[in-house]
């Protein structure tokens, strides 16, 4: 099966047009930029022969017209603010230049068709892995009303303005799809440390994510005494460094924690601030090690509130369990590798993928190619030419090895 | 001297329905309220016989035409992000409704003129006391090309946009003026507290501002292991929990602190934060103390800096003396409140104004007013109407006493 190497950089340095930020994107979910990359990310599915559309929830979704079975490859087109270009991007451009390849019959999949994916907010903007959890049937009307982002802006609002709300919500279709497929830089620093060109992932870390909200009293901050203040953004202060410390103690080996958003309300030099609020983010592969880290968040809350007059809110605004990737599906990937001696190694994902959602509803697979320094979620984030080639080669292999497995080549 | 306490409310009013907020503003200095405030404020000084303009930084000036000396009475019409109606929007409408007294030739006033003045951005939205450092010849070019707001906007440019930087900057006229006056709400609760219906200013308090800035470095917050990385968010929660703790053991008896405002960047729940910053102000009457408090920020800082690999730097940004009230006008004040009889006691301003930079350079005096349950720099700050007159009365009646003492009566 032949890509074309070329033909899928150039797509990756186009689609990195959308929202530049020096040698980054900053292309959030819904934003006039996301909506323009989506648009045109459409026209390239339908020149690659694929029946597409963007639907309901922003997804864009592409399949193909002549099977009744595909795999289905994606990731995300959407950024973290001031984010890198391959993060998610390469994923979707991976599953296009598949496609395209197969449209011209450059590939032994005849039967088995290859259906392209970008889902909408994996990024969380207003709802983390809105689009796959549409995808997957686990995203209500309700979830769209109440997902808001951090300015309070409504995700229902910004899907009637950018015209996706009148679309039907695409679905995954177990009768068609036989695996699912995501390809990714690794975001971290192991393969690169490691000297091995593939990641096979075998598991995701879990993710929870809260919000911490201190309510007191805006007074000057001049006349007010000490004592008779009721300081929402001293008791936030407070209470994140006790979270810290408890998170630290909690802790176990693989756990990782983030305090990325705080806001502090009127939000002026002289005025005590009347309500604080951060956003606190944890991960774990253990379900146990969630647990006790999310009654970490409760504890503290419980230990400081009230003090000094200011009441404190704990909200758990996501949770999603720690997910395996599909062992037959890992071997598959693992034999690609070893058929073109590429040397690659198992490990698990900390980072949260439209994967850990498809993983639930489909034999899922997912593989890493190295991230330069380990950097991701930062313009600084790359990868050499050669590597993102080699990962669009590793995959395209395994869905050969795939094909014959099920009798489809 | 009769002023006209129903003209006076109904100005009030009016000047609060522009940037109207439930009972309170929200009148940002610049900000098109502001901007449109100030227009209404030219017009009224105008109808009230005043030469009336607005300067090079937005001050509204007017200038009694007929008289060689004058008292100059003043505040400022701009508020803090959901402030009150009153503050600083009282002092001046004090000044407008006593020079309309005057130019209806119902008062005594007929050698001493009114001058009234709204200094530009008392509340520090770009600078602090902005307008009447200018007024004063302490604002240079330099500074204004410096000051910017808590979004990076400049002063200079939204000078420019509003039409003011075209014009020259009003001066403070030596030769001309006699006396500041300001009159203002506590903006505390000691007036209640112990009945007492004028407040003579002895002293204001000396306001420091500092910015505290950590860097460190944007990774993905899910895949980059805790020891590796560089968390500008961490470090400043650590640094401001320190910084509180160090205030609490150095403050003098009258010593007030606050953190108005916490930003991190670039601010996402699944990104570490490359950069944080917070806004530290505090006052004191004693310049001892306030160099005390200032080296315990330097001093955290220096115990933080390159922690987890995180730089602290420290900006101090404003540094504005304690200022003692003229004693000859504070004895005048206390005067009229005996005349008329009104409960009247003197204290200090825990509260900064533009008193305390004229007061460096014309003999100047304040009158406070209560607030009712001493709440301020809030939309739910108020006073009494009859509160509000009173204390025009007695400013008015302070006048006329200090036009006998000068031999202009």
């Amino acid at each position: 099966m032949q890509l074309n190497h070329d033909r899928l950089l150039d797509s990756l340095r186009q689609l990195a047009q959308f929202g530049k930020a020096g040698t980054g994107v900053n292309r959030l979910a819904f934003s006039p930029e996301d909506q323009a990359a989506r648009a045109w990310l459409l026209e390239q599915m339908r020149e690659a022969g694929l029946d597409a559309r963007i639907d309901g929830i922003g997804n864009v979704y592409g399949r193909a017209t002549d099977v009744e079975r595909a795999v289905l490859i994606g990731s995300h087109t959407d950024s973290v603010p001031k984010g890198g270009w391959l993060d998610g991007a390469m994923g979707v451009l991976y599953g296009l230049e598949i496609a395209r390849a197969r449209h011209e019959a450059r590939s032994s999949l005849a039967q088995l068709g290859v259906d392209v994916i970008s889902f909408a907010d994996e990024e969380g903007t207003y709802r983390a892995l809105a689009g796959s959890l549409s995808f997957c049937g686990q995203l209500s009307a309700t979830d769209i009303e109440q997902a808001t982002n951090t300015d309070g802006a409504s995700l229902a609002e910004v899907l009637s303005h950018a015209g996706y709300a009148g679309q039907p919500r695409a679905r995954l279709d177990p009768g068609r799809h036989l695996a699912y497929f995501e390809g990714h830089i690794e975001q971290g620093p192991r393969l690169e440390v490691e000297n091995q060109k593939i990641g096979i992932v075998t598991t995701i870390v879990g993710i929870r994510r809260s919000r911490l909200s201190c309510l007191g009293q805006a007074d000057h901050a001049g006349t007010t005494p000490m004592h008779l203040r009721k300081d929402a953004g001293a008791a936030l202060i407070a209470l994140c460094a006790r979270l810290l410390e408890r998170f630290e103690q909690a802790r176990g080996e693989l756990s990782v924690w983030n305090i990325g958003h705080i806001v502090f309300a009127p939000g002026a030099g002289n005025v005590v601030p009347s309500s604080a609020q951060a956003l606190v983010e944890f991960r774990d592969p253990r379900l146990p090690v969630l647990d006790r880290l999310q009654g970490e968040i409760d504890a503290a809350a419980a230990e400081l509130h009230g003090r000094g007059g200011v009441t404190v809110e704990v909200e758990h605004l996501l949770g999603i369990a720690p997910a395996d990737m599909d062992a037959s599906l890992v071997d598959t990937l693992e034999a690609a590798t070893r058929n073109r001696v590429v040397p690659a190694m198992r490990m698990p994902s900390g980072a949260g993928h439209d994967a850990m959602v498809l993983s639930r509803h489909l034999p899922s697979a997912m593989l890493f190619i190295p991230s330069i320094g380990g950097r991701s979620h930062d313009t600084a984030e790359n990868t050499t030419e050669e590597d993102i080639c080699l990962g669009a080669d590793i995959l395209a292999h395994s869905l050969e090895l795939l094909a014959v497995q099920k009798g489809l080549a």
